[in-house]
């Protein structure tokens, strides 16, 4: 491993020259603006480095695979990551312009840096590094570069059941996103999944005057108020039928780790400016963002809304909500439940299922969590955090579901990125850091 | 009463002439045009008939007050109306413009003819044929017509109360508004009060991610809809503790005049396309709108309301809200109560009162109901519908609680006169009758 660090610490600066190179090209998938040109540079690069690389067309963006096949005994990491990058407007946001990749206050300024080019750069510097210093790979390594991440990734879960061979290994590791607020190394274990629907309300033909019709003509708006009142007590439990009946409580790994995680809830609370967390009252933080189901009202609009008064009665109205889904709830089993919910409770209003994504768990004692951590701890020289679930959503579900692996997420880019905003950065110290533990992890996982 | 009827129909089509030449004189209190004029023209016809007239600056637009004493041992009457007519906009959809007045299909179309100038030019006509036949009037008779009612009466509260000697009077009349949609005369003892008011929510400084935050960072709309939830039952009761307190429950002739009205629950349900009526289940028609306050939330607003979805959690929301009082509820008793409701169940949630008006009511056994009602009787040849209260807002609380006299409204224009609407109307019979309807219930009121 020595000789590895020391051969990565010795190319310090030559690999920041590369890094801004790579991210110099644009590649904004919702414009699709370079897409094939980065695309290209990537097989290219897995090419030089000796994988057997191959552009996978599809309906939208292709998708970037390689393998480096060592020893079929030796197990199979899916490194996945994604070369397209969110569009960088508003532009005169930026204090750099942000494809021409700065250096300031060390850290590297560019769109893409954080989110993801930089961080599987980092992935390809490590193997680059182990391939030079021994001549070979530590264990088999596959790579999966999407081009739709920042459009939702509408094709991968169809991609990755269409090449479970293809895609065949024994774990994923996802090197995206930003660190916890200590800048602390972590292992991400799983994600919420999430379902989000509609509730119209229509109530008559047209808006009456409140006055005139007061008490004869039912209130859109009191439908939906009604209807949602009876989703959630005020103390915060949600009470539709059926939707918590998959969940798989947090094992005692789980509890230990969230338990071993730094909190800081008044500094989180002053960030916000928080009276108080949410309801219920007395749930652990991070039990509130990993182990709970949510119902959020996203949006919720109905009758007059600007200055002063106006008597109407609204006879339309809709509320906009999502449910982040804890293992093992799946997006249609919560649509079932609230659809029958809204049949028995308000009939007469509209469900409209919109988009869903299953949730993600991976075992904190799988084996190869150990590897990873090792890997780490040699790479950072400090103990990562341990976080069993992210409280937002990502599709790591079509490794865990469709390919029936761990997957693990292990970011390289500081907290404060500001992904998919102007001035996106990257630490160039967390930068390097990436690329020891790149190739610290693959060896751990090949059992050196 | 059958040589002033005679007068009167002798000259149906001279009034028909001059109501035309009056209502073809803009006087539109929102936009300041022709209001002096109009007040003039109005000055100068109640001098015309003998009135003792004066024109009563205000900080608005003035009052017109005209007296005719006869003598002290008969009543009074005060004859309510306004000079002020709506904004014409749209001008496009009127099929004859608006101040050219047109006879068409048996109606005058002009701004102004039904709301309200043909109504109180009826009464005058009224009042000219009583005194051209007798030489006098049955009665006395004051006349206030002001020029603010349709921006909305701003300082008539303060007018009347400064001037209660100059308006002392034993009853009021108003003819104003539409009639019932049977067309039959009707006599309106009564209107429902309102109170206004505004809750906001705000529970962190920006919203945010309902991932990444989703269970710790309360959500403005649920603590909009839990408060709302608890301030009504689904089933339609106001739960808003002392709000009920001070109502007077209708009484046996209200009971029996409500029964007596004509009821088409079907043919309502159908022009607004309701599946059924508001909650409570089972509250009689009349009784929604005219004995029970009712709590309608005329818009809340909160989150996203664009296209698709966005996974947000709302730190600010807003609900207006207005509730509609019976006697003998007032503004600032519902202000108290629901100011209290909130600080108990969402003491965050921020309580803006906005305007108010009394409700107002009067007795259907008061002597001068009969009066009027043989009046009408008289006129019309059929039995008037007696309607204890109107379901909206009007300031007749001026007249019922500052001079404590008893207040009737009596509408003389058809039900579809679309007022504030483009192609306002009156039927040239319902203004004849009008004129029939004003001489016979001031002969009546005195006594003959």
């Amino acid at each position: 491993m020595d000789k590895i660090f020391d051969y990565i610490d010795a190319r310090e600066a030559e690999y920041v020259t590369r890094v801004m190179d790579y991210v110099r090209h644009p590649s904004i998938s919702a414009h699709n603006i370079g897409i094939r040109h980065v695309a290209g540079l990537l097989v290219d690069m897995l090419d030089g480095l000796g994988f057997q690389t191959q552009l996978i067309e599809t309906a939208g963006h292709p998708f970037v695979f390689g393998e480096y096949l060592v020893d079929p005994s030796l197990p199979t990491v899916l490194l996945y990551g994604h070369y397209d990058v969110q569009p960088p407007d508003p532009l005169e946001k930026w204090i750099s312009p942000p494809f021409e990749p700065t250096i300031r206050d060390g850290r590297i300024w560019a769109r893409g840096i954080g989110d993801n080019k930089g961080q599987h750069f980092a992935q390809l510097m490590g193997i680059e590094a182990l391939l030079a210093v021994t001549g070979t790979l530590p264990c088999n390594v596959k790579f999966l570069l999407e081009g739709e991440e920042e459009i939702g990734s509408p094709q991968i879960a169809d991609f990755v059941a269409a090449h479970r061979e293809m895609l065949a290994c024994d774990l994923v590791i996802t090197s995206d996103g930003p660190l916890h607020d200590t800048g602390l190394p972590q292992v991400t274990y799983g994600v919420r999944g999430m379902a989000s629907f509609e509730l119209r309300a229509k109530t008559a033909d047209r808006d009456s005057h409140s006055g005139n019709y007061g008490g004869t003509m039912p209130n859109a708006v009191w439908t939906l108020v009604n209807l949602l009142a009876t989703m959630k007590t005020p103390d915060g439990e949600i009470t539709i039928a059926g939707l918590h009946d998959p969940i798989i409580p947090a094992t005692n790994a789980e509890r230990a780790a969230v338990g071993a995680l730094p909190l800081d809830v008044d500094g989180f609370m002053a960030e916000l400016g928080l009276k108080h967390l949410d309801a219920p009252a007395n749930v652990p933080f991070y039990d509130r963002l990993m182990f709970r189901p949510t119902l959020t009202i996203n949006g919720l609009h109905g009758g007059y809304g600007g200055e002063g008064t106006k008597s109407v009665i609204p006879s339309e109205a809709f509320a906009k909500c999502d449910i982040r889904l804890v293992e093992a709830m799946t997006p249609d089993q919560v649509f079932d439940c609230v659809r029958a919910h809204v049949a028995i409770h308000a009939p007469d209003v509209e469900f409209i299922a919109h988009g869903g994504m299953l949730p993600s768990k991976t075992s904190l004692e799988s084996p190869y969590a150990r590897a990873i951590t090792d890997g780490i701890r040699a790479a950072r020289g400090v103990e990562p955090l341990h976080i069993p679930s992210a409280g937002g959503s990502l599709p790591d579900y079509v490794f865990t579901k469709i390919l029936g692996v761990p997957a693990f997420v292990v970011p390289y880019a500081n907290h404060d990125e500001a992904n998919h905003a102007p001035n996106e950065n990257l630490k160039l110290d967390l930068f390097h850091a990436g690329i020891r533990t790149g190739a610290a992890m693959l060896t751990k996982i090949g059992g050196q």
